[in-house]
């Protein structure tokens, strides 16, 4: 068999980009692949940042999910200080900046795999650049944080999604004044309806995390060449660091001169199978949208599509017919001593989708009185009106009191197209330490009116 | 409106018995509900004795789902010391022995409901009448046990099923020395298969209870009137107190006379409206089978479908066409800091079916390395070899690990009839304190070939 080799490029090194690489060699073993990665970190899982800074663990290589070597070791052909620049889809050749040689480079491909991440968002605020300014993203900004902890005492961070609790549980944890501060009305107010965020604004307050909510930074006050305070519509907070944590926006500014279709984020439109409008560029991870079960085609970077939608990528460019089930949007979050998670559709995503929906909001208990391990728990459903089908399910509780997990329940629900009925007589596991006889998902589902 | 009173008539004042009658009371406001119950015990949920005698609370009635007054009030007719010794269908009518004048007493329905639970089975043991020889089954048994306690150091338990398991930890708990003696070749061999359970095992030989498999009870050694040692085909046991735990047979004995059908274990067969095979009488709870979602009608006694099947049949008998959607077995357990559960059927369950079935075992990690709390879990998964559908799946790792909440999400996964690789692309939760990027249930669903 003279099987013509095929031209693989990968842009980024990171969970798409590897998984496709990897997933590319099982199914096509004549593979030529190159991987441009514009740092020197691969594979790196920046979710681990904020425990790092925790002090929670010392070995930094503990994000790393699987070394450089291994890749080298696979016949890929990974290209540090490489960034893309420049696509000619016509003539199938990515321009990239080379960091080591400071030039320019031409690469041609057969088959091409856009994986090159998002950047945290930098708001218009004055004054964001100073070397106590940072972002928790990349490796670096881990390293740097670390090393600047003995020398700072106040903490302002800026956004309160989930980066932005995460770090204010990790400075917090070091023993730092922490103030968070939002513009909008409550925390996590993107990801979690208004019932649910409560609970963890209590852990903050509980841990003296100073939370300053409806507030917008203007400026950031130097002195000395470094941020010494953060001055918002209401109030100016003394800062020996200051964390950005206010979004991410996908690294796709060298495709504005190509024809390929960005969505008003600025992601890469794919279908299921990674496929971009052009012929032969792939794309997925956090540069690019995700078909979601629910609400089409949506931007919503997180690791776990990043890592699916990178397999399937890889199966795809190498000629099988893979297809992405759909992400569901879950996330969770543990703040302190609460956890959270969601899946499927928020109330407001419900909304905005113009869907005929009902919901449902209860407070009950995780588990027996009489094993030691009680405690509150809220849970929120959403569900399609007409049909009674869940469409979305939010969980708080305890940390450990298995809020997070129950949601995974929910997101098997949303996904199989469950109604709020079955999931009340939902057969699910009681034991005295884990539940009660009618477990709160059964309670939650029976109570939809 | 003159609506003629239905006379309803509910054997057995616990989980079925009085969910039905509550449940009745929303749709038939003219409902004339007498419930006969055996003792003075009403709403007792058993599963609570291990913890008690474990020492985890000290209120007897915190087992007390709902008081007898609660029941009252609602103009519910409890005749406490009522037995149920015969049924006339023909005639429509109950005779019960009443305990407190013992004499015998008719009483006539219109709708019956038989929720007379069931009763520890004793196997054939020689000497197992002794004042320190118990079940855990009872109020009653909780308090003697509770009692005996100061006096006694060796206890044997027989059976290692969920309650030997559980009386194992609670006992150890109370610095007892504990043996467990079990006549199969391993714990928990009728609710888990072999990958399972020898980290159940390990639990128990790591907290110094002596386990004895392979191993069946002959006689119990009786020394001036109470019992001393436990004898087996292999060795003799000091025993201050033995717990009989071999399982449960459904209180069906009045019931032989007449033409209902039971099955094989001698549960009254019913259907996913709580109907038996004779008009107008009704049954649940652990004296009934339950409709089982993937195994046909079969007996397994728990207080999950007690609950919802007592609420089925309310519903019907007042008129409703609820309709049960189904067990899947599921349960779990706590075994000193391991956990366990299981959902669907297991592979000796598929096997006795006759499925053409494939499996996956897996080991890995609950979650992140980075964050404490990482422990070791195994998943088993069960399914249809053809249809790649999930029939069955058992999760087990370190207690609060997540394990347990885990086969939630798999028993949503064996209702809707989800794939392995549905499963292997599910969206569950990823954040570093609760599962890693790609889930162990991920991973299973993507290992299964």
């Amino acid at each position: 068999m003279n099987k013509i080799t095929t031209n693989y490029l990968i842009l980024g090194a990171n969970a798409s980009g590897l998984s496709a690489a990897v997933r590319i060699l099982k199914s096509d073993k004549q593979a030529k692949i190159t991987v441009l990665e514009k740092s020197d970190v691969v594979s790196f899982g920046s979710c681990g940042i904020p425990y790092y800074v925790a002090g929670e663990f010392d070995d930094i290589n503990q994000m790393t999910a699987r070394p450089l070597e291994d890749f080298i070791k696979l016949g890929i052909d990974v290209r540090l200080f490489h960034t893309a620049i420049g696509l000619d889809p016509l003539n199938k050749q990515v321009t990239a900046h080379n960091g080591n040689t400071n030039q320019s480079v031409s690469l041609a491909y057969d088959k091409l795999f856009i994986a090159v991440g998002a950047s945290p968002t930098t708001p218009p605020i004055k004054g964001l650049a100073a070397k106590n300014i940072h972002t928790m993203h990349s490796k670096a900004d881990a390293i740097t944080i670390l090393n600047l902890l003995p020398e700072i005492q106040h903490v302002v961070i800026i956004g309160a999604g989930f980066i932005g609790m995460e770090a204010a549980e990790a400075f917090s944890e070091q023993g730092k004044n922490v103030t968070v501060i939002e513009f909008a009305e409550r925390v996590l107010a993107r990801t979690f309806d208004a019932e649910i965020t409560p609970q963890v604004e209590d852990a903050l307050q509980r841990h003296s995390v100073a939370l300053q909510l409806n507030e917008s930074v203007l400026e950031i006050k130097h002195e000395n060449g470094a941020a010494h305070s953060v001055l918002t519509n209401k109030d100016e907070y003394p800062a020996d660091l200051v964390i950005v944590a206010t979004g991410f926006k996908p690294n796709t500014e060298f495709l504005r001169n190509t024809d390929i279709k960005l969505s008003k984020e600025g992601a890469i439109i794919i279908d299921d199978q990674c496929k971009t409008n052009l012929p032969d560029i792939y794309a997925a991870g956090d540069c690019a949208t995700v078909p979601h079960k629910i609400s089409g085609n949506v931007y919503i970077p997180l690791a776990t599509s990043a890592n699916k939608l990178g397999r399937i990528a890889g199966d795809v460019m190498a000629g099988k017919d893979s297809r992405f089930i759909g992400t569901l949007g879950s996330s969770g979050v543990r703040v302190f001593d609460v956890e959270a998670g969601r899946t499927g559709i928020t109330e407001e995503e419900a909304k905005q989708l113009g869907i005929d929906y009902g919901t449902v909001v209860i407070k009950d208990k995780n588990q027996t009185d009489y094993v030691p391990g009680q405690s509150d728990m809220w849970v929120k459903l959403i569900y399609e009106q007409q049909s009674r089908k869940l469409l979305g399910g939010q969980v708080c509780g305890r940390y450990l009191g298995g809020a997070v997990h129950r949601v995974d329940a929910l997101a098997v629900a949303v996904y199989s197209g469950l109604t709020v009925e079955e999931l009340g007589f939902m057969d699910f596991i009681y034991a005295p330490p884990f539940a009660r006889t009618w477990e709160i998902l059964n309670i939650a589902g029976n109570v939809a009116k």
